[in-house]
């Protein structure tokens, strides 16, 4: 089976020029000005952008149970992602009840995602229980294919809850064998103590939870666990960064293997839309780390602009109103989190490339190519190359809309990017060389993701 | 009543120069090249020193109870300390059971110092029990003659252990009636993760107390605290500072309003005494911060000459070895902490004086002058001049000895300087203008030691 | 006219997989796992290595007249570079006497290069005589196709000094057009120091070359212009970076717009060479900066495999021994530089790749893409992708030799890497579609070279 | 002779108590709270308080002939620094023209100052003509009882300039006999380029002078001299800092060995004082470095009271307005410097003291202490206590009045600090035990000033 593109305008991180694309069967086999060949299907680009398919290097589908009471959308719900232009999901894999990181993994494989992901994946080990084997298990990672393990700082006295102790350890496990360590850096003891102290005093609207996780909350930590990754000679990948506070520490630590994540709502949502008294409009953005102010959203463009960030991720996490609403008159009792994986690209795209912040490269760059490079699965995925997978964007820039949850639903009953203007969008979508979106629509089989072995030694270690 | 000290060598902080001191009742009222006045009593001091009374900032004496096994020595074994040269302590004050800062200072000067205590002293208020009503009694702490508080970082998930959120309110707080907050900073989690892998390990003897605590997690605390600290611009004491790695985080903050102690043992003392198989030797040495390397013995050194340390206290904590023993087999159950309010001086002068590693005036400025300023009890301690309390200790450089707890007995059953040479003691000591020590002997009373209450606002904030 | 590359294992900064290349007159247009289509020329690439031909951004042909007695090999010589793999140069272009930046441009090439230059070129304009008109000349250069300038902070009282007033005033202006400021980063008055010192005591062999020259003369200015360009936000290129304290302050400075380059005989090479007795040896060794410790040569492979380090470049300046001469009893007498442009990519894979140091992509990306993107000829030049210019390197990896200047002569009397070991060679190179090395052999015209506009804005201001 | 200064509050750098001082000849021999001595001459201090005599460490008397067409006013007008309440100097002593440093500093005792100074005096040697015989000449220093010296980093090409190979060497040689180097840290390339920009472009009135000497200027200098101090581990002393930016960069550097010094007018006066269009107004104030904003004052002020900075001196330069006015229509030709030793105690007071930003302890330490022990004077002089020289300083704090130069004239034709409010003043002033003012005139002998050999090992190489 052979597919060609004709005629687009071909944007990876690396060049932009106008080109054909010869896919064969699941890859990429010719690249060319004009390729005069014959193929099973043509599709026409004239006029388009061409991108290799998005990498959502943080996305949290289906973590129902082992997360306690953050029941979120689950894998059947990933064509969303898809029409959104992601074709390639890192998932985080918490660990399930009782089973150590790689029975987790593989559980989730088998059980969870098989039969319903529409985007092909990797996994990131997620620590959610703190035990020795641990340890062990972080050397065996590459062999069955995972290359990073996140942990998170905060939440301290809860499973979710690594210790610094750990931390290091797994770093320097990581090390021996190219695993990657990604970190939520809050400092959970302050947030704790802040939390603790307006409920006590009353003040649990759903403003107080961005009060209660102020930026020196995250810049601490972010400092910290360069520090202790510097330590042992590791790399750490920080995830959803916020704020000028801890960019400033990531800058000034001259790590060179440190690296910085940060989403799309951080970029461009305030923390004011929390003190919406009607907690079914201001409860849809308690996420953590909590919103920031303007003047942050602007210090992350530069950033991703000048490379002190290096990937923006979604950090999905399908959480509906209904799970949510318990925390109604407590932000303490709201389960943290936001979808937005079916969103990532467009809205950068409208609030990044139309603006002129970044341009067409750094947006694949940032949105493709690095996480594919972070996680060990470059350039097959990430890339248009000879040989990559066939993960194609054809993206029509001159689409106007509005973005409507109900025109691409995300599984749950509401969407932190409702209402905002969309400029532009992924027409078609080809995984693995099969066109699952046309028009807009998912035309794709459900199930039709398959997982993505990842290989250790990523760019946290090598550099980009 | 009317003293004359005549004729020794004078020594502060800030001067020296031959001459005599009048004194009247408690306080110092004249000095001179030459006094030409009668006095009830006249002291020759031809071929001594004369140094103002030292000031030890970080003594734990009669712990027990709250801090439970650590039954350490009680306030009638002071006299060890006076006959050391040291005449004024400022103590912490652990919570009593259920009881705030203000009212366990209170009991703590009324029913467990008073009648016992030999030395003078302030006191610092320790947080052992982390409740909301702390933070308001942190602001009553001056109108109690109290100006500093002190928190742990370490040991998390035991009642010592401070929060991150409760140290940035107490920093803030303090700061508004000038309380100066002190710091044991070690990274708990890391020493715990440790201590547990030892542990699961077999790995039980007194070595495994150092390998629990390497530097990486002491510098680690150094970093965070001064950071916290600089967030709220409140000033910071961080005690027992022991090695290269936190030195160099101290410095490297640049920030005005941090100040670090060190301890005499970890000037003098390294860890490879921890490593001897008997535990009735090794175990002497199991206290917190651990023990280091020689080279950071010296860097220690190097930081006092240069300012970078400010401040040689003793960390005394009387446990003895019946309290330490039942960790015979398991280092993590021994209590933490050794004596040294009594050998401080002594100890100091023989290895940093007399080896030429600090000045005489340095000597003064470190033992005795900047503890006294940091803690808001200066010029009335620390100093020889009109108006100070006649505390004063009359040296004799030409004494030859070794040290031996049975020749100034500490109240528990072993010294970690025993058998060390010493050149020099304090042959007279005066508090408040009384003669307690004649001839290194202890000749005052027991229970003469009295409460003085400290001013808000010291060297933390002022500068030295 | 159509030449196909068949089989080879081509190799780009970001990807490296089997594969053919079609050629169309001067242009790639086609690649591809396998291409089926004619062509009027056929290479078979089987078991070799396709890279894109080298860009040298650091050369110094024909500098003679403005360089005084620098009377380097001309353009002519430059076949020995295309024979080593360098397709490309970014050429300086001093001053000629009496005319400014622009006309000294077109200068060169209208009157230096043209017809003789082998490989393709674009310029950086050279300040060698600072005068007012300057600065509104580097306001025009983009517009000339010239996107970058360089500076010297060395050599005060000589032409070639350019003051920080002046390099200042060029940061800002060219900040305007989009120029970058490329900087020879040493601090001139202490080298000038240290040469009369040496002088006066008589101390005037070779090694007092280096001596004059230690790594605190680098690392001072390498700070300087780091904090200058910081100031007013401009982008800089620091230029043959040499030891690990100028590393450092690199490193330390965390600011996102400073890039450093190093060249081939700082990673290869120490200064024990300058040693030896014998002028005719040591004196080939006479660079600027000087040589640096073994320690130093494997901190710049470090910082070139970690991203520290950019962009490695020869600094070809072909300054013969008969030039070199007069210096033979002062150091201070002879001409610095040294030829290089021919062994940069024999040397950097033999050394670097060969070794395990780097990767073959990283080797490509910092001895090709990289300066191509700093430089404003990406991807045009630097790349192999459709549309890019079709200068290729056909690699033999199995070609094992020594160098030796009679082989590929770079035009004058010696060669600093003369007698090393050789691992791989290029076999066949291709510039803009023509075949002009075949079988190490240069088999092109002299004079083939042409000139390739730049565009301002380059890596240093958007990241790589 | 005695005399007995009764019933003052005494205040030092280091305690402030009621007291009475007796002096013995030129002496302090007694001090107490109240002394039953017969004196010869009793002065009573009731209500005042009693202060070491004022200690200026940057003076520039007689700089003629050397400092070109710098003709400052002699030492004859000396009596003004002394009713202003400094009693020592540490003047600077340029090179006399074919001199050496120690021969130029013999001379300006014997023959320039001798029989005029009316404040004893130690000397910096001043290098204005950089030669190798200095080098040795630096290691002497102490034996001529000269323990500092002074470069120049600003002015290229002149003879005031001092290269930092020479400066490089100046700090090594220094360290070895403890001469502490004190630096005029300005970036003389960005001012002379500037400079040359401005009055090419006929911007020649008086603001331009602030505007070619920009923070950056001065920023840069800082950080290198520091630099290169720290790079030989020898000590360094900036003197005249100004501005935030420089401060910062001091900060920074957490070099235990670097201090900084700042002057009167820098913290009291703004640039806007520049811009008034009448040269015999705005030219008083055109000194280097340049004047800052309103918030470098306050930068200043905080870094005074929080130890960034260690002295605070007046740079005296007594260069009158019939010396500046050649340059009236082109600043570059104005000599920089203006006067301000008489004013320098009582402006200190009434804009720091009385307002509250520094306490008096402190104002004595910056005043006097500090500069007399980092220039080898201390405890001789810059202290009261026993053995010290009687150079005492009886403070009236109830004085009110306004600053004109008539009533204590400075020889020049102008004060920068004329018709502002003075509060407090010094009524009796002593110089070793000599009453040379009385209500505030002077009544002493002029002449009556005496050297005073300076210790090396100052306090940059032990700390304050």
């Amino acid at each position: 089976m052979k597919t060609l593109i004709k005629g687009g305008t071909i944007v990876t991180a690396y060049e932009e020029y106008q080109g054909d694309i010869l896919i064969e069967d699941e890859k990429i086999v010719q690249l060319g000005e004009k390729l005069d060949v014959t193929a099973d299907k043509v599709i026409d680009a004239t006029g388009k952008f061409v991108f290799p398919g998005g990498v959502d290097q943080h996305t949290h589908y289906d973590a129902q149970g082992t997360v306690g009471d953050e029941n979120t959308a689950g894998y059947e719900t990933t064509d969303n992602a898809i029409v959104g232009g992601t074709t390639t999901f890192i998932e985080f894999v918490p660990q399930e009840p009782g089973m150590g990181l790689i029975d987790s993994a593989e559980y989730r494989k088998e059980h969870r995602a098989k039969g319903k992901i529409c985007v092909d994946f990797a996994l990131h080990a997620l620590v959610t229980d703190v035990k020795p084997s641990l340890f062990e298990e972080v050397k065996q990672l590459p062999a069955h294919g995972i290359s990073t393990i996140k942990v998170f700082t905060a939440y301290p006295g809860s499973y979710l809850h690594a210790d610094d102790g750990t931390l290091l350890r797994i770093l320097e496990n990581g090390k021996e064998v190219g695993v990657t360590t990604f970190v939520h850096a809050e400092n959970g003891e302050i947030i704790e103590f802040l939390r603790d102290e307006f409920v006590r005093n009353g003040k649990t609207s759903p403003k107080y939870h961005y009060l209660s996780r102020p930026p020196v909350s995250e810049a601490e930590a972010v400092r910290k666990v360069i520090y202790l990754a510097q330590s042992v000679d590791a790399p750490i990948m920080i995830v959803h960064m916020t704020c000028r506070e801890a960019l400033e520490e990531l800058k000034a630590s001259g790590y060179a293997k440190a690296y910085g994540e940060t989403c799309t709502h951080y970029m461009l949502t305030t923390k004011e839309v929390l003190d919406d008294p009607d907690f079914f409009k201001s409860g849809h953005y308690i996420c953590s780390p909590a919103l920031r102010e303007k003047e942050d959203n602007e210090a992350l463009w530069q950033a991703a602009a000048d490379g002190a960030i290096t990937v923006i991720a979604s950090d999905h996490c399908g959480i509906s109103m209904k799970m949510k609403s318990p925390g109604k008159d407590d932000f303490t009792k709201v389960p943290n989190g936001a979808p937005g994986a079916g969103d990532r690209i467009n809205m950068i795209w409208t609030n990044g490339v139309v603006t002129g912040k970044i341009s067409r490269k750094k947006f694949v760059e940032l949105c493709a190519t690095n996480p594919a490079k972070f996680n060990g699965i470059y350039p097959r995925k990430g890339h248009i190359a000879i040989g990559s997978d066939a993960d194609i964007v054809i993206f029509d820039p001159d689409y106007r809309g509005i973005v409507r949850n109900e025109d691409n639903p995300n599984g749950i009953d509401y969407n932190v990017f409702e209402g905002r203007e969309q400029i532009g969008r992924p027409q078609t979508v080809l995984l693995r060389g099969q066109v699952v979106v046309e028009n807009g629509k998912f035309t794709g089989v459900k199930g039709q993701g398959e997982f993505i072995p990842a290989s250790p030694f990523g760019a946290c270690y090598t550099g980009l």
